[in-house]
């Protein structure tokens, strides 16, 4: 039976994924200095491995022939999700594989040497090598899915999202945040001048972060029986959903950034924690996409973590683990605190999504051709200064240099990360229509009802549809950006 | 040309042995409580995987047309191993395979269940299953390689290992050790009754005796920058040769077992960290089996770390972590304890070969249908009372059920673990002959040159000779159990 075989052949994939996952997460927090070389020849093959099975041909015979078989609905859609996988995985041809992993991977690598120099000069010819071969990709990818070149890029991060709507959300987003981010600022000054910042520094042993951080993951529904907190460089959400490993890193004058991106990662983690185990080594049953799984973890840092109520419940713990009674009044400007700045992933929830908007015009006109590489510079600065007033032009290494994103080929991927704060925002308002009283909840700690609802409606949804039509079945409407708006009105405005 | 084929198709079994090697520390030291069943599903699929592309039929053809290719002498070498690793694997018909996992699988279970009660009864049924089966796969192998049922076993943990070479030896120290464990055991008494035994305990911080271990790991030669020490239930030494993971695990209430397990898997770490690279993932370039391993680690732990010249350099090392002043003379009795006991993985250098004999010629016995499943609590009493003189009949537990080897099928197993110890008297006497001054060195803590001659002669052969050869070549001679007697009568004689 050909679904059988499709059965076992998702099982092989899943087993690579594992490997890949844990040897990821392994080389990030365990791995002896001199382990690089061989680690990275092994994950090569391995990708290698996992690609040529992955894109089979005989995949494309057994899905054939599976669809002719009696499937039950979950089968269906299995297969459906398959197809799309394979579709978008077989799209382009092998030697354009290749060279596009050896563009990317030249291109990455100078931008590492270039860019704590801000050296423009040299990178820009490596950039539009990226650039040449992005517009070939994409073009391919368009005609096989008979899609617009930049949709069909996006496809392989949100499947269903398309500029078409994406363009009007956020183009109202945009003319908002121009500006709220005054008002916001202004609100935040008048604040101020009532009751000046208190530093949040002292001296904050890493070993009661730590215990601190734990305490916050399980409390807001983490399971320790699957997952583990670490330390790396660069926080992330890796591991497998059997086996979640979050890592955060330290610093022992300030306790707010760990502590943030640790309920930044525990809602990542949840997601992968929840999703349904019995289609666990299927596309369809694994996480839907970039937006959906920032959705989740911003819902956690930003609907529950910024939440002022959160903090009657997370305050007290703050204080126990800390050793330090701070005061409601003390903290939340730290937590809320509005900033214009060059970088993206500096940014507070309302400056954010400017970022984001910035990068989705620039990487379109770039695609379509509109723009060339040798125009990012000025064209980056004009955005800059229309949307946040900053100027990048003397500074390329925190203006177009700043992201790995372009370098490394990747392409479509930005917006999800504004999706996400927009979903977020979406579901939460859905909840509280529902759960009027999920902000009483929050504030005593309980976080069982609006996990109960992410998991019926998210989180075991998995990719058993497309990211619109999750967010449209769990919220009841497509895409709206008056949720995120109103809750920046709420949290930030006059 | 096939000979670059068989190098991408070791590359391939190389990352997934990589991968796998990875994974099995990682879930030994990291992985979360929850996160087995889906580890254990994708490690049986990658080593199914593993399975399928070591014996594909193409690499009998790949290596047939490799032959006729000019070949240098290294590529001949790993052809050849490559060849012997092949006609291993593909000895058993597939079916077999997989019958001999479940059933190995199955009995393994019922072992760990029925050991703690020493359930000899209901576990002997299993165990039959499992003889039987190793009789018909002892028979198979045979066959294909031309050698004796039991030769062919062992051939899979040590390549030129044959019962011709080894009868003689193993009779040879079985017959000194029945008369020279009483005289150690009087020697011993008669050291304490002038000197009674001071107790090693006290409280040792595990983070204190980490720092101990880790001072005398890179003392005697392991790189840090390729390879690490964590914590496990069971000690072991895994990872991969670039990024060596060893593990111990401490008890506060007393230092010498962790320091000496530590000592022990650095001797297996030393042997990986330094094999060739440039033939890391063809099958000559890996370790060559396990006796010469376990020489490896049993040279650094008994050579080394139980040479009383060794606690000149070591004694100052433990006080300056452990912040107490112990003497040779306190700490040396402990190092050197001989006791009789049922147990082999407790067992000292003096009686730990009794117990592998015991179990060398029971697996015989039970192969050759000399005895049966039946008779073992009976033959391995009568073998007890006969070698140390404990009887074990009414103990089960502690007699033919404490091994997890049978159970999982691992027969022609046992013997690598004395071969070990007696190569490894025989290398530390070919080491003194050239270099009379190693004892003053290691007491300065100086082992370069000791290294160096272990570098040379056993790591980087790798798996380019016999397991014999490379003793011989390294040595002179064939394996004589003289030098290892000659060390024992040295250290715990009159």
């Amino acid at each position: 039976m050909s679904f059988a075989k499709l059965d076992d052949h998702c099982r092989g994939l899943s087993a690579l994924d594992h490997a890949l996952s844990i040897l990821g997460t392994d080389e990030a927090v365990n791995m002896a200095p001199g382990g690089g070389e061989s680690r990275a020849e092994a994950m090569a093959t391995l990708s290698g491995m996992y690609h040529r099975q992955a894109t089979d041909p005989k995949v494309r015979d057994w899905l054939e022939a599976a669809k002719a078989e009696d499937l039950d609905p979950e089968q269906e859609i299995a297969i459906g999700e398959l197809e799309r996988s394979y579709v978008n995985m077989t799209c382009l041809p092998s030697d354009f594989v290749e060279r596009k992993m050896r563009t990317s991977m030249k291109s990455e690598q100078l931008w590492r040497k270039a860019r704590p120099k801000g050296d423009w000069t040299s990178f820009q010819p490596a950039l539009e090598e990226v650039v040449t071969m992005m517009r070939e990709e994409a073009a391919m990818r368009a005609e096989v899915l008979g899609l617009a070149p930049y949709d069909a890029l996006m496809e392989q991060f949100d499947p269903g999202n398309r500029t078409a709507s994406i363009n009007p959300v956020f183009a109202e987003l945009k003319a908002f945040l121009v500006d709220f981010v005054p008002e916001a600022l202004a609100v935040q000054e008048e604040n101020l001048s009532r009751r000046p910042l208190k530093p949040l520094s002292g001296d904050y042993p890493v070993e009661r972060q730590k215990a601190l951080g734990l305490a916050m993951m399980q409390a807001v529904g983490f399971d320790m029986n699957h997952g583990s907190l670490s330390v790396s460089d660069h926080p992330f959400c890796g591991g497998v959903p059997s086996d979640v490993r979050m890592t955060t890193r330290y610093r022992t004058d300030e306790f707010l950034p760990a502590l943030m991106g640790i309920l930044h990662e525990t809602g990542h983690g949840l997601y992968e924690q929840n999703l349904p185990k019995d289609w666990a080594h299927w596309p369809s049953g694994k996480a839907r996409g970039m937006s959906i799984h920032e959705s989740q973890s911003l819902f956690v840092e930003k609907q529950i973590g910024r939440n002022p109520t959160f903090w009657r419940f997370a305050l007290p713990l703050v204080d126990d683990h800390l050793k330090e009674a701070w005061t409601m009044e003390d903290l939340l400007p730290h937590v809320h605190q509005v900033k214009r700045g060059k970088i993206r992933v500096d940014a507070d929830e309302v400056t954010y999504p400017l970022h984001v908007i910035l990068r989705y015009e620039l990487e379109q006109e770039l695609l379509s051709g509109a723009i060339e590489t040798k125009d990012l510079p000025e064209a980056w600065d004009a955005k800059m200064q229309e949307s946040l007033g900053i100027s990048t032009l003397d500074d390329p290494q925190n203006g177009p240099m700043q992201d790995v994103h372009w370098p490394s080929g990747a392409f479509g991927y930005f917006p999800s990360y504004t999706l996400g704060a927009l979903m977020a925002a979406q579901q939460w308002a859905t909840i509280l229509k529902t759960n009027p009283d999920v902000d009483a909840q929050i504030g005593s700690g309980d976080f069982d009802q609006v996990n109960a609802w992410r998991r019926d409606n998210i989180w075991s949804k998995a990719s058993t549809a497309s990211t619109p039509d999750i967010l449209r079945n769990a919220t009841g409407e497509a895409l709206n950006p008056a949720w995120f708006i109103a809750h920046l009105k709420a949290r930030y405005g006059k």
